[in-house]
């Protein structure tokens, strides 16, 4: 029997942060029961979040969840901090007596939390952290060691939570539609959890963050020769900036895709960190960039799911004109135009 | 008794990956009773480091320093990528059965060795890992919350391994001997070696990096009023960036003082990479630091140990035209011209 998966995203599942769950139902092969969610509970699914969501009940509890079959739980949310909340803690309490099977991609390692590890082993069921770094770290070989023959495109961000994996998951799609040997690079717990393989990169001891991107790059580079690295944070984030430029100089991207979400004006939960234009982002991320190994934009992803469809193309025309890039909306519109400006500028 | 170290270093004491060693010697207040190296047994430690070493033997195992009183080896190297060795693994063995304790501060966890926890503790003696990282690590809350009344002076570099620890150790004795409310704030094995708190922020996971560092500005505000926080690596090094970006944007500076080493031109172990020209690294680092919190380059503290006397006043006076910033050697010609600047850049 294959597992069924519950998504629990709390009460949070219309939030960007519930982007593992979202990728997860969009992207992702493996059957989904139902989100578990007290906010939305007695809708469906997609009524809640159109672009991202499969047609699946959203229910109250863990109890029903399970009454729909479901047999792993997966903790649906990415929160700043990466933290168990107490609140979470219960949910993956109740799973257990339940006879679930929990995953989760937080920075708390269920399987180290000893209250949680004796609950599973008495209970008979398995924790999975999908964001548990991987033995043999170590710092990269750097850019003269880059894997030949390979193209590697990156989407960046002007934020956190704004689609960057959602990006290069429509972008990778596209691609081996087009008959291209085309790979999704996973560095995010949501990631793994959808392609079944990658790194955490936020999750590995600071030092090796570029070494843990260049081992995606090489075991990328084994399964194709068009990656598609999955971008974590951003450049101008205060908490996460650290990881964007060790997963930047790693991964050593021959393009960038710049994602951003038309209408934000500042880092969200960081009010008094406004965002630059969108062209200074462009330059300010060209430019962390070329002292290691040259790359540049070449296009910008637009997540356009606040505004309405007129506004989104007013969005897209604006972006175009102030970057003079191509800009589109690859979740809402399709990945075409972004994939064709992104193959024209591959050296 | 007070502990007694040698200082382990194994052929490399000339070396900058042994700043530890160095450090302890410059700036430390623990007994040294040698320097344990193999290829330059039988010298004086300031025979071979003039700059950074108190007169102490060098001699060529452990047995030799432990015959001096050595009771505690360190480990003085901070090796690229932070591993136990396999012939470092055999002088911690030679210092366990020779009854010493061993310190380190790499990334290889010695308590978490199976074994070499084993060997301790049937010796009898304790092994200290300075790199680990405390609990209850989170993201910063940011810059609308940075410690009020108090300055912070940050070191960064155009390399690794080049002395910005040295800069600020320099920088913060000379303030106190001001009479200023001064604070050296380590964030590396060496300093916390030195200073006896920190955190090693290349250690932490590496999406906590910024949250280590503001939590740092916390504890050195609480111990006074000026900090000088160590940097970590640099933005144009292809594995460390991602730490000296968190550790920038996590500690908010308002004034830097760029490390450089005269005459080097590219990134020791990745000489595909060079240095650009320095009026760009101090337009790096600041446009780094904008978006966030900005603050500028105050002075260049120039390493002038390869070159004579004369060739150190000739870089100075290079380094000062191409920056328009006072440039100075504070650990050659003392700090004082470098300080002066720096106060005066303060907001």
């Amino acid at each position: 029997v294959t597992a069924m998966l519950a998504l629990f995203t709390d009460d949070l599942f219309h939030d960007g942060h519930a982007k593992t769950a979202h990728g997860v139902l969009r992207y992702g092969t493996r059957e989904v029961a139902a989100v578990i969610d007290t906010r939305h509970a007695g809708k469906r699914a997609d009524q809640v979040v159109p672009f991202c969501a499969r047609d699946v009940p959203i229910v109250g509890s863990v109890a029903d969840a399970a009454a729909l079959g479901a047999s792993t739980m997966l903790i649906g949310v990415a929160p700043s901090g990466g933290k168990l909340s107490p609140g979470w803690r219960r949910a993956v309490h109740e799973a257990m007596a339940a006879g679930m099977d929990v995953e989760a991609g937080l920075h708390t390692v269920l399987g180290e939390d000893p209250e949680l590890a004796e609950a599973a082993a008495r209970l008979g069921v398995v924790l999975r952290d999908l964001r548990a770094s991987p033995a043999g770290l170590d710092v990269p070989r750097g850019p003269a060691a880059r894997a030949p023959g390979v193209s590697v495109v990156h989407t960046v961000g002007s934020d956190c939570a704004i689609g960057k994996m959602s990006v290069v998951l429509e972008l990778d799609r596209a691609a081996r539609e087009r008959g291209r040997r085309s790979v999704f690079v996973a560095t995010g717990q949501t990631g793994i959890a959808i392609s079944g393989w990658g790194i955490a990169v936020d999750h590995v001891i600071s030092d090796y963050i570029a070494g843990a991107a260049e081992r995606l790059v090489d075991q990328g580079a084994e399964r194709g020769d068009l990656l598609f690295v999955e971008g974590q944070g951003s450049l101008l984030h205060p908490a996460y900036s650290g990881v964007t430029l060790g997963l930047l100089h790693g991964s050593l991207p021959d393009v960038l895709v710049l994602a951003h979400q038309a209408g934000r004006t500042a880092i969200e939960g960081y009010a008094e960190v406004p965002l630059p234009p969108l062209a200074d982002v462009v330059e300010l991320y060209e430019a962390a960039l070329r002292p290691i190994r040259p790359g540049r934009v070449g296009a910008i992803a637009l997540n356009t799911v606040l505004l309405d469809e007129a506004g989104a193309r007013a969005a897209i025309e604006r972006a175009q004109a102030e970057t003079g890039l191509v800009a589109d909306d690859v979740v809402r519109f399709g990945p075409d135009r972004v994939l064709d400006a992104v193959l024209a500028a591959l050296p």
